[in-house]
């Protein structure tokens, strides 16, 4: 009998039982301050990402060779933030309970937060790498307690002092700053030139469970243009490569991807570029 | 002494206190399920209103002959749709109780809301007429009471029936339908082409105090492309303009334009079509 | 079980054996002379049909009563036009064996020749309408005996004379417009000003077999800017409705939609406008 | 001998000697005060030409038929108005004196000052025919005695009284519109709705030297968005089509098409009106 | 009493009689031979200036801190380069006066003889240094003794030889390249790999008053599309913060910063970096 | 006598007797399996060359002092790659049998072939550099023997074993990197950051015929986003340049340049930068 259009990202059409990933899209953007167009993400994604190969010349890996589903995107609510993190947390614990690592693509870096919940729930003792250009620390922003900005804090105040680790923070306002010297680990700017941070952390980190969120506005703008707030003096693919290969020595047990807005770049780079960084990360965790 | 930049709807340069009419901008598109962007019309709009006239060769009348004040946007919380529709209700009131008319420039539809609950308040009598392609009147979407698909019906909620008037309609869900048809006045497809319909209400309403909310999809897309969700077979700005004409003979207090989406018209157009149907609506309304 | 990731044209997710129309996707432009692009139709308009509802006002139907099958879009040899035009036509043969009606998305306008041999097999008295700007009826076009701008020459070869008929022409060589005059059923420019032609044909065509091919480009560019020759001068959305409604009259055995080309409309109007019409005409011939 | 690369307009690549019309561009825009981008309409005119057929289905004639040159841009001083309007008047000095008709292509409308110069030096009896949506009247603008917006005020200090004929301005300040019912013939809006008025200018004008001067924005910008100031309430191009079939039947001695402005219609269909449109008034004119 | 809406550039809404640092725009692009836009660059920055922060992590400083007025821009005639230069001198000659610092946004590069005269006037010793890639010492441009192209050689004019001082330049014409050669300082390609010319440049004009010229695209056009003539193998935004840290050492008495074209960059990262860059020089040099 | 629009690439408006470099245009995309649009580049190439100068700091030397041909484009059929591969090859050999070296713009990467059969009919002993991202060593494709996916291959069973050197390369199917480690030579990734390889492979080819093909995607797509497959981590316009400077020291006999995309990089920086590199390797070749 032949199928309904089946329409996954790249070599991710296992079925969902087999498989060791789950891949799930969570197009959500109600929160952004500035400028929205995340919900695409995980779309556009999946279209584009026919235009790259499933093998890995940097690996010599190929998503052929492992089992990994693509379950989709939810249908979260836009305008009510509780509801829809509740939706999220919901995926990622059905995810979790079923022995699987979820991997959500976001939407605004908020998305997180529901992820990590389910995520903090099975593992009490969990680490937080973040690569990002923001800190994302903000006790509130616009009178609202959770969003984009604050999300990070949100985290915080679950996981507490020392547990989370940021990477390529370039910008900020002057208390987030400050917060982040007295609760977290946080490396200014463009740590891509040199490892020795991110080495000792992974170091420190063996064995704990880790949760690893990525915000692609880590990247230089000029790489990675098509995401709602750029900012000048961001890491090279090249570096954030081989800087996810060190981290994937890591206990990872959750990640995710966000912030890539398809709509502000008309060229395509920035998805074609979270498409292939998307496969790279996939083969990168899988054993 | 030197001014800071000012920067005003073209010809709304005036003073507050001898304004009759007062403009402001609700910056708000969270709760939009399908293309954001709506959030930037009142600012784009600002910038290329100096591309129009303050004259109107249509009514022989000018901008300049009359007393109006742009305040610049609400900033409004993205993401908690309760704050956004309570600051914007404070304003409309605090406008009210001075004694002018509130001109709200969106903005996704929901924020009418927030204007209506204001000037309802003031006067209980209200009827609504609302220009737009879609009914906007679910109960519920996507597990959120209050919406941009349900602000209508929220209206329906305070006012009750026979009290909204709505013309241009061309899209909804059934029991959408079913509803209107129930309880408003709905006036399917394009009206413009047969104002019997549009007469009748106006000729009814005479005296009452009456709240215009303009959904500017109600237009062809031809002639405004830029909106979130464009709908085929709509209204021409010759026919809108006539048909504003006439609802301008009512006892107008409140009004809005809503759903300008600038990011999807590259061309400009539908912004340079705003900006001429807002300096026609100020002159129409101007005694 | 999770089922990976469905995505159909809204309201087109039923199981195929149920179905009696099947819709599918023909992304191919490979000889296009002016703008390719069209390869991205199906699959964007998919992405954009949930903009829309599965309620049609105008008919006071909805594609959830029916039986719809959407099995995604063939996997086209690009530069190897023969290849292709064997693929759709096998895929057409497939479908009408099993009794259901074809609906191809283009791609290019040269698709059609692959769907029209294949229903032509079954219906050796088949007649065509044609919906376009253009004659396309050159012989051979850069040395090309086959290609989007001699399609319908090549029916032509097949059918015969006075079996095609033509709607809305507007553009084409001196030579193609004396062979219509010889050998088709031609009807210059807006034909939509005067249904009469129109009428005429579909009087005469009662209970004949019908394949109905639309160029989408027949539309104004106003309303469509979204295809790779916009050609000035043409119908509206309420025309092409009007026109289809009637069309939906005869036996329609299969049809397609063509030259949307969405790359060329930034706004989204051109794709908004499909979809619609796609449901329009779903809906027309679901008895 | 191999002969260099030859761009010009399709159908247009006759001999200057043996040609009747001789196109050239203007790209001048340096006077344009809102959104300049004009000068690069004559070269993206002559390559989207192709996409456009020499033979007119509407009049049964085709440009292979014809003698046309075209020369190509005139190579202009950017920021030096008096500069680049004496070019331009020596070109079509030039053109006049070989005995041939100057059709020039903008650039922003004040080029036609250029050309009308040198018309009325040849033709002291000038009569002007204008369609647009702008009147063009300021005595000057923003300190400028010349500029886009003076232009035809500019032509009125050398022809004088009653010899300028507007149609379709439906945009101007209140001094333009005073200074307009003293001295000229405008009409108002959209006159494509009632050709009256034009009728009886035709007939008036037979056999007088006439300079016609087209600038595109008086169409609707939903056909043509690709202008600097979009302005609602415009022609269609099948009214514009009619009133230029009109103004054929006088003595044109001079004619420009100008305000194209590529880079705002991503879509291309302006220019492909702009093209089609050409090719209209190319085979009118000729005879 | 409500106020008008302001619309300043992020953190420099001071008064006037209060500040040290007078930011204003000069929206003039009309000698621009290639690609214009840079008109819109000032009120484009003011907008997108709220996706940054007022707080420096680079510096530990913050725009709150300090005093800076922006009194928007200034209305400039297009199409008279004379008359434009002039308001810019008189509104330069005005804050200089004052005792202030004027910060003067672009607009394409000639503007910056306009301030450069007024500085000049005050600072009879003046030395300029100049970002940029491209040489601009034509002596005249398509017949204009003034032009974008020639803006530093008319400085020179004034100042004379061995006084300015290029960095960042990577095109102009031999004859350019020969004068400099001659009478100027020119550091060729891309310095930034290199500091050494630039510590001897800022240790010789140490207590000298120093005029700054910043055209953004001395940036590679990876970093910074959002120009009129993107020249590949320019600098890093990391390597341009280092070289103005450096520069700010010296006796700033003026400074410009120009060639932002938006339009060309719909990822919005150039102007997104130019107002981060414009944060960072406002920090430098405030003391 | 006045002559018609010529339209060549900056600086190369010889006459072709005398020319001893031929450029030719190929615009040809369809077999393109992603994203078409390279066949515009040529032409906008032309267009946009006027950006830059004829003269090159880097070399101190002046397009204007060397003779270079530029024919225009073929017109190419689309949709038959046979016909289209065989114009190609018709075009290089009249030109190598005239004694000139053909420089051809692509189109797509698969244009090589034709140009390649061509050279290596009279230089039997070819060898091949190759500058890519992509292997395009499939032995088909989409059931195309022939395609832009599979050139190289092509290019194989031509030439042999050890003749092909492909550098950049970072993207492949499996089996293609097996066929590339038995076959050709193939550099890897970036090879940018270190010349070794390059300069051993120059070394060893001194003084044999070397055809080179430059597909523009090697660039990384920070810098060169205008391409149909972006691939992340590619060189640098300055490594680049630097590489071409190198393999200018061999005897090329042949060369091409394609797979910009216009269409896909609104700023134009993809094409200022092909123009940029032109003008470099044209004066690089030119003794």
């Amino acid at each position: 009998m032949r199928k309904q259009n089946i329409h996954t990202f790249i070599g991710c059409d296992n079925e969902y039982d087999e498989s060791d990933i789950v891949i799930f899209g969570a197009p959500f953007d109600s929160t952004t301050s500035f400028r929205p167009g995340t919900r695409f993400a995980s779309s556009v994604m999946r279209n584009e990402s026919f235009g790259i190969e499933t093998y890995s010349p940097y690996q010599d890996k190929d998503l052929e060779d492992y089992k990994i589903f693509d379950g989709g995107d939810l249908e979260l609510s836009f305008g009510n933030s509780n509801l829809a993190l509740q939706d999220i947390q919901d995926e990622a614990e059905s995810i979790l309970n079923d022995g699987k690592i979820p991997f959500m693509i976001g939407g605004e870096h908020s998305v997180t937060l529901g992820a990590v919940k389910a995520v903090f729930k099975k593992y009490p003792d969990l680490h937080i790498i973040q690569f990002d250009a923001h800190t994302d620390l903000r006790d509130e922003y616009l009178g609202q307690y959770f969003s984009h900005a604050s999300v990070i804090r949100r985290c915080w105040d679950m996981v507490g002092d020392n547990k989370i680790f940021q990477f390529g923070i370039r910008s900020g306002e002057r208390a987030e700053w400050d917060f982040a010297k007295k609760h977290l680990h946080t490396t200014k700017f463009n740590f891509g030139k040199n490892f020795d941070e991110l080495d000792k952390v992974v170091e420190k980190l063996k064995g704990k469970p880790v949760y690893f969120t990525l915000d692609l506005d880590v990247l230089d703008p000029s790489e990675f243009p098509g995401t709602g707030t750029p900012e000048a003096g961001g890491i090279t693919f090249t570096e954030l490569h081989k800087a996810i290969e060190k981290i994937s020595e890591l206990n990872i047990v959750g990640l995710d991807m966000n912030e890539l807005s398809p709509i502000y770049d008309q060229s395509g780079q920035s998805t074609a570029l979270a498409c292939k960084l998307l496969r790279e990360i996939l083969l990168f965790i899988s054993k």
